[in-house]
């Protein structure tokens, strides 16, 4: 096989990303309105909107959500845009890592130089029964077909792993707490609290109600209590599980040859890659995913790194054995010793390759179609020495990646971010 | 503005397009499945499906027609192609138009040589009030909450084009009769009747139950009668609008330099462009689609072709005025000519410029999320010669083109195809 190279690379110039959370009286456009201003005013040297060549919308159905579809026009006119292009793309809660991709590639086909990519999804104005069925749809027929819910399938995954490598829960206890330790540190997460917080909040509340004060030693011992986290699909509880959420982000990409004239410092697309799977009974191997592994090799490959070469990564965490699952198929660590390097403190904002320093999906939020592009804000943020209080401290901070998957694993992307 | 050129270009080496017509019995991925095989088969020299890099496939809405979302993966799982990537494109009635656009876009950069290109849509499992409703979501919010249906769209910008050109009725019965006629000759139409294969049917029906005859004189009469054409939103009659159908269609895109390997007859991108509009309340000309314009102009800045160039051309007529007006914003007839053309028997088979060889959307059918590389197909098959009984008759065909319209217009695109 030829190795794949794209005929001329891409910079990432600004970003934006709304505050998530669940905000069902705002039209979903507004997100996408407000996420495009602040990546407007991210960019240093300034741009006029109307430079834009064509843009790329990750959406997951909003169809089904808000009742209305056809989106990308609806984004060009609130942008100022028509009648220049607009394309959605979906790939389930990948959809939006689709839309940055598709534009990755219309700037290395020579077509365009200056391309807006984004997402968003509103969740909200269902009901939390209606976003299961809706999510449902984004995984396989046959998982749906034996009421295997999104839940289901990664209690299934855990449960498969606990018995391959010998942990337990604790491993997923140690991946919430560590998510949670980054969340108040990022303005824009859902749930700006650690652990700990939730649970002063909760022995607060009882002193308050004159109820007798639960006596947790830890935050794990917290964890434990099947009142405050209850399960879901066991082995995942409540607090494993990422939120339902509403919110839109976007990055102005550019061509590199042309990025300096935007900001003095660019962030530049290093690789990507794309994989796919299928359905769950499919799986030769329960704890990991083909898709992911292939879209790592791919971006591996076009990028010249290995994951000796990732300094950080935003990992798609939308149930917390997925995180680690995923840290292992991308090469972080090896199979079996995810949850230990979680448990060492490898993955935390000080440890030796920080995970999900936004927060994740856990804590920040899971608007679907957004969050592929808000991953990659995270780390071009972090590269950029702008994460503010979460801000890796590391000052040759050089290359930072994103991992996103859609649905129970069908679509799976790894984009490598580099700072020259 | 620099001109856009692509940095590789693009040819088609094989096409495949399913029956079309209402399978609700059948499961949507066997559409694909069979025209998948079509396509394959139709490749002169062979190919190993394996060596597919990527497949972008268009689909409007499964998650509200048969409640099944995130349908690249299960395309990917169908076609033995897992774990490669596979992404969805959606701009309603346009969606694999998009799909045909990027998968050249992802030739064109530089990462891959083979890609697999196509829509389906199955929408017969609705019933027909909740295919209104679920195409209402295509067009915009405005319009939605004005009442406004596909049919109020398209015959409001009927009466518009009546008042301003002095046409009337008889100028969408000549574009339904030239459509037509067309029918018969293509073995995948869903209606492959003549409007006077209609009127016969219906005569005969009524001498069977021994009902007075009607005496309709000719084709035109046939139509003004509102027992058999009776209006959906005048001057829109049933006749006058597509069907609902189901159907998939593919094509196999590969990078120029490799094109022969597949066949001695490989079918060029000449050209392609894409637009964008909003809401029929912020035209500024009713009789006139600024999306369609803006891809026209697009594709014939990318070929170095007019649209005198153009030898035959599918153009996008969900509704028998939208063939009319699309020709005239293509440029293939000056404003307000369009319907004289028609009458004149220019856009017919045997006419200077035919339009919709295949029978157009009226006749052959209308799977949304298909009709973008259904369109491609028959240019493809017309470029090639093989367009059975109803092949353009001219030993210089050389150029070709396909026009698509998502929405009411908020996503348009031209593509022209050429024999090198």
């Amino acid at each position: 096989m030829r190795k794949r190279k794209l005929s001329r690379g891409a910079a990432v110039v600004g970003g934006g990303l709304t505050k998530l959370g669940l905000f069902k009286d705002r039209n979903c456009k507004d997100f996408f309105a407000e996420a495009f201003v602040e990546m407007a005013d991210s960019i240093d040297k300034g741009f006029n909107p109307r430079d834009i060549d064509a843009i790329y919308v990750g959406n997951y159905s909003n169809d089904f959500f808000v009742n209305q579809s056809h989106w990308g026009p609806i984004i060009a006119d609130l942008l100022g845009h028509v009648p220049k292009p607009v394309t959605r793309t979906e790939g389930a809660c990948a959809s939006s890592a689709l839309a940055f991709r598709e534009g990755v590639l219309a700037i290395a086909s020579g077509l365009y130089d200056i391309v807006l990519v984004g997402g968003f999804e509103q969740m909200s104005r269902r009901t939390t029964e209606e976003v299961a069925e809706g999510l449902a749809m984004a995984s396989s027929p046959y998982e749906v077909a034996a009421g295997f819910t999104f839940p289901g399938v990664f209690g299934t995954m855990a449960t498969a792993y606990f018995a391959k490598y010998g942990a337990d829960r604790e491993a997923l206890f140690n991946v919430t707490i560590k998510s949670h330790n980054n969340a108040p540190l990022n303005p824009k997460a859902q749930f700006p609290m650690t652990i700990r917080d939730f649970m002063n909040a909760r022995i607060e509340k009882c002193r308050k109600k004159g109820e007798p004060v639960p006596e947790w030693r830890d935050e794990k011992d917290f964890l434990r209590d099947p009142i405050v986290n209850p399960p879901v699909a066991w082995p995942m509880h409540l607090f494993d599980c990422c939120p339902i959420s509403d919110g839109a982000s976007c990055l102005l990409l550019v061509a590199e040859d042309i990025a300096k004239n935007f900001t003095d410092d660019p962030i530049y697309l290093a690789g990507m890659g794309q994989g796919s799977s299928y359905s769950f009974h499919a799986k030769k191997n329960l704890t990991s995913y083909e898709a992911t592994r292939y879209a790592a090799k791919e971006a591996f490959e076009m990028s010249g790194l290995t994951s000796k070469d990732i300094q950080f990564s935003e990992v798609h965490d939308c149930f917390s054995i997925a995180e680690i699952v995923h840290m292992e198929d991308l090469g972080f660590f090896k199979p079996g010793e995810g949850y230990k390097a979680v448990a060492g403190g490898l993955t935390r904002l000080d440890g030796s390759i920080p995970i999900n320093t936004s927060g994740g999906l856990k804590t920040k939020g899971h608007p679907v179609g957004a969050t592929g592009v808000a991953q990659l804000c995270e780390v071009w943020l972090q590269l950029r020495g702008q994460a503010g209080k979460r801000q890796v401290q590391n000052s040759n901070l050089r290359v930072g990646a994103a991992h996103n998957l859609g649905g129970t694993g069908g679509t799976c992307t790894f984009t490598i971010l580099e700072r020259r």
